[in-house]
C-alpha cells in the first residue's frame, strides 16, 4: 500500500518511534522546576535543542520549539514585522508560499499592513530581481519558502537573502519541505520548519531567529522557550523530532539521488504512458521526492480515488479535491493546468517497486476517470464560425471538456465562447489552450459566471 | 523517589502511554486527506474527539483539541473577548488565574480593553456575589478557574456561571487542574483544560466554546479543527489525551477518597510536626490531591533542595524560588505568608508510605534550612521603644527572620521598622504578624526601599 504523500506528512521515522518511546518516561515533567524530574527535563530539552540547532546552523539560543510549523510560521512573520514596526508595515511573500504564509500575511494585511506577491515564472520560481525590485524603504519583512510544497521547484534563497540584506530587510525562510535534506544555504534572518515533514513527530516546530533581528513576539507569552513559543514545553516530541531529523540527515546524500531518479523516471514516463499530461515544477532545481503533473479532461478527485483504490496515496492541487472549490494558488500562480492534478511525494525509502506499479497503474486510472466523464476523442466536423458553450454549473474538469469536444466543430479562425461560474475555467482553458496550441483571446463578463473566448488555431 | 507535584505535570498514565503508541501507527497522516492513511487518521481524531466531549460534557463539534493549555486559554479568550466586541470591552478574572489567563487580560488592557479582578478570600476562594459585582454593561467575557492550581481551593463555579449567564455575559473556565475528576457543573459558556495535567501526554489542550457562544478565532487560522486551532493536528496525542482522560475518570471516584484522606494527613500533621507553619487554602472545598503550607524563617528554594536531596519533588510559591524574585500571585491575594511555601501535589496512586516518608523528612528539612539561615530561638532582654532593622540588599526569608530576631528587643507598645527593598516582604511581614499576634501598622516609603512598621503586642 504505498503512500506516496510525504510532502503533507510523512510516516514516523523509526529513529522517531524510538526516541518518543524513551523520552516518555524522562521528559514529562516541567523543565522549569528544579527537582530532579525538572532537572531531566530540562537537559532533554537542551540536547535537542543542541541538535536541531546543530542541524540547522544556527546558535542554540537561535532556536526555539513551537507547536507546529505552521505556529511557527504565524510567531514567526508576526514577531518580526512587530520587531521591525518602525522600519514600516509592509511584506513581501511569494505567491506560491504555503497557505500558512498567505493567512499571516492577510491578517498583516486585515491590520492595515501592505503585501506584495512576488510572481513566479512558470516552473514555480521566484527571482532574486524581482524580490529586489519589491523591496521598498517601509519594507520590514520578506518571506520565502526553501522549495515549494506543491511542485518541488527550488527557490533561490540565497540569492534572495543576499538582496533583502544589502536592503537591510529580514528575510524569513520557510524550510517546512527541504531541512530533512539539509541546511538553508544563504544569509536568511528567520527560518522556520516543521517535524512531521521529515518523519518526526506531529506537534514540534521549529523557529529560529537570528542573534540581532529585531524580534517581538506577539499576543500573550510565558517565560518558556524564550518567550517565543508560550505553552508547557512537549520534551518527548522534541527530541523525537531532533534524533529523527539527525537521523534523515544521514540518510539524505544517497536517498536524494535515489529519490531523484525515481521521480525523474515519473517526469519522464508519465507523458508517454498517459496523452494531455502537463508535467510542473522545475525539472532540475527540484526537492528529490516530489514530481507533479496535470491530466486533462480529468477530475482530480475521482482520479485520487481510482488511485487509493489501486493502493496509491497521493494528493492533488485540483480544485475539485479541495473543500472550497477553488485549484491550487500555487497552480494558478505558475499559470499551468489544475485539472486531474497528481502530487507524487516519495517517503524515505520508498522503494522502486512500487514507483514501477504506480506507473503501471496511472494510464488505465486516468483513462477510466475520462471515459467516465465523456472525454473527447479526435473531433472531425465544421461548421459555424462562433460556438457558445453554456458550462454555467458544471464543475472542474467539465468546462474544458465541453471547449475540448466543440473546438473542431468551428472553422480555424473561429471561437468558441465557452460560459462558466466555475473558478477553475479561468486557470484551466488558458491552459488547454497552451497545450493544444490553440488561442486564448480571454475572459469577458457574462450572466452568472464569464465566457472564456478560444480562436481554434490548429 | 516520590514525585509530588502533578499539579504542575503528571507523569504519563499507563493507558496514555499505550494509546500513544497504539496511534503512531496510524495517526501520522493528514486527517484531511482523501486516501486511507488519511481516512484511518480521521477516525481516530473523531473518535477522540467523542471520547473527550463526553468526558467534558458537551457537544463534539463543540470541542477542538489545542497544542497545550496555554493555548486553550490564550485562544479561547481572545476569540470570546472578540466574537462579543460589540457588547464591550470589559474582562473579569480572578486575582488566582493561571499565568496564561493573567497574560490573555495584560494583552487585552494594553490593546484598550478593561479588566477587573475579582479579589479572593483568605483560602483563595472567590464569590459569585463578587463576580455579581463586577459585571458591567460592556463585560465581554468572565474567566474562573474550576480549582486553583496552588492551593487546591475549589471556586464556586456554577454560582458565578449563573449569575453571568443572567446578565447575558459568557463565562470561561480554566479546568486545567480539576477535568480528571470530574465534570464542571454548571452552566459555563466556554471551557479549557490541558492534557498532561491528567496524565496524557504535553503538546494537547482542549478548548470548548458551547454552541450559541459568539466567538472570532484571533490571528491567522486555517481549516483545521474548525478554525479555531491552526496547525497540523498530533493525532497520536490527542487519542492518547482522549484515552487516559476516560481512564483516569474511572479511577477518580477511589482515588478522591483515597489522596483526600492522604492530603487531610499532611494538612493536620504538619502543624504538629513543624513550628511555625501556615497551612494554606480552603480545608473543605478542594481538590484531593494538593495542599499547600508555608514555613516562617525558610527561604523557599533551599527547602525545596533539602526535600529533592531526600528524595522529594514538590513546588513552591515562593519568591526565591522563581526567576522573577516575586511571589506567586496566588498566595499574595489571599494574603497569607509565602516565605518557606511548598505545594505537595500528589499522582494518582501516590502511596500511603511516600507521604508518612514525607511526614518523616520534612520537620528536620525545615530546622536544618532555619538553622543555616540563623532564625530566631525566643528572644528575652527588652529595651528601647523603636528599633530600626535595615534588611536592604537581603533576599526572603531573610527580613521577617531579622525582623523576629529584634521583636523581643522593643517594649510591648514600641515598634520596629523593617527596611527592605525585597518585594516579598510586603506580603510576609503583614503574614508574619498576624501569626504571631503582633500589629502590623503599615509600610512607608524609605531610601531604597519600604519600611515595614510593627508595633509589638505580645
Amino acid at each position: 500500500m504505498p503512500y506516496f504523500d510525504a510532502a503533507s506528512s510523512a510516516p514516523l521515522h523509526p529513529v522517531a518511534r524510538q526516541a518518543l518511546q524513551a523520552s516518555l518516561d524522562e521528559g514529562w515533567a516541567d523543565p522549569a522546576r528544579l527537582y530532579k524530574e525538572g532537572r531531566r527535563a530540562r537537559l532533554l530539552l537542551d540536547a535537542a535543542r543542541e541538535a536541531a540547532a546543530e542541524a540547522v546552523g544556527c546558535r542554540a539560543d537561535e532556536l526555539v520549539f513551537t507547536a507546529s510549523g505552521t505556529r511557527a510560521v504565524h510567531s514567526g512573520i508576526a514577531g518580526a514585522l512587530a520587531g521591525r514596526r518602525r522600519a514600516g508595515r509592509h511584506l513581501i511573500v511569494s505567491a506560491v508560499e504555503h497557505s500558512s504564509v498567505l493567512h499571516s500575511a492577510e491578517v498583516f494585511e486585515a491590520d492595515g499592513g501592505t503585501v506584495t506577491q512576488v510572481a513566479v515564472d512558470r516552473a514555480g520560481a521566484v527571482t532574486a530581481e524581482a524580490y529586489g525590485e519589491a523591496l521598498r524603504p517601509e519594507t520590514a519583512l520578506a518571506c520565502l519558502q526553501s522549495a515549494n510544497h506543491e511542485v518541488g521547484t527550488r527557490q533561490p534563497v540565497a540569492a534572495v537573502a543576499g538582496v533583502c540584506r544589502e536592503a537591510g530587510v529580514p528575510l524569513l525562510v520557510d524550510a517546512a519541505q527541504s531541512l530533512g535534506w539539509g541546511r538553508v544555504e544563504g544569509d536568511w534572518s528567520l527560518l522556520t520548519a516543521s517535524a512531521h515533514k521529515w518523519g518526526g513527530p506531529s506537534g514540534v516546530g521549529l523557529l529560529v531567529v537570528r542573534k540581532g533581528v529585531r524580534f517581538a513576539a506577539q499576543g500573550p507569552v510565558d517565560e518558556r522557550e524564550s518567550g517565543r513559543a508560550p505553552g508547557f514545553e512537549n520534551i518527548p516530541a522534541v527530541v523525537a523530532a531532533a534524533a529523527s531529523l539527525r537521523a534523515v540527515r544521514a540518510e539524505a546524500a544517497e536517498e536524494t539521488v535515489r529519490l531523484r531518479e525515481l521521480t525523474e523516471r515519473i517526469r519522464a514516463r508519465v507523458p508517454q504512458l498517459v496523452p494531455d499530461v502537463e508535467v510542473v515544477g522545475d525539472p532540475e532545481r527540484r526537492l528529490p521526492g516530489i514530481v507533479t503533473f496535470s491530466c486533462l479532461y480529468v477530475d482530480g478527485e475521482t482520479l485520487l480515488h481510482e488511485l487509493d483504490r489501486a493502493g496509491f496515496s497521493v494528493s492533488s492541487g485540483s480544485s475539485c479535491t479541495s473543500s472550497t472549490l477553488t485549484p491550487s494558488h500555487v497552480l494558478k500562480a505558475m499559470g499551468v493546468l489544475s485539472e486531474g492534478n497528481v502530487r507524487v511525494s516519495l517517503p524515505l525509502g520508498a522503494p522502486e517497486e512500487d514507483v514501477e506499479r504506480f506507473l503501471g497503474v496511472l494510464p488505465g486510472a486516468v483513462a477510466a476517470v475520462r471515459e467516465k466523464l465523456g472525454a473527447p476523442v479526435p473531433e472531425t466536423v465544421v461548421s459555424r464560425d462562433v460556438l457558445v458553450v453554456d458550462a454555467r454549473g458544471k464543475r472542474c474538469p467539465i468546462p474544458v471538456i465541453e471547449l475540448a469536444k466543440v473546438i473542431g466543430d468551428v472553422p480555424v479562425g473561429g471561437t468558441v465562447r465557452v460560459l462558466s461560474d466555475d473558478e477553475a475555467a479561468r486557470l484551466d482553458i488558458p491552459a488547454w489552450c497552451e497545450m493544444r496550441g490553440q488561442e486564448y483571446l480571454g475572459e469577458e463578463p457574462a450572466d452568472h459566471g464569464c465566457a472564456y473566448v478560444v480562436r481554434r488555431i490548429a
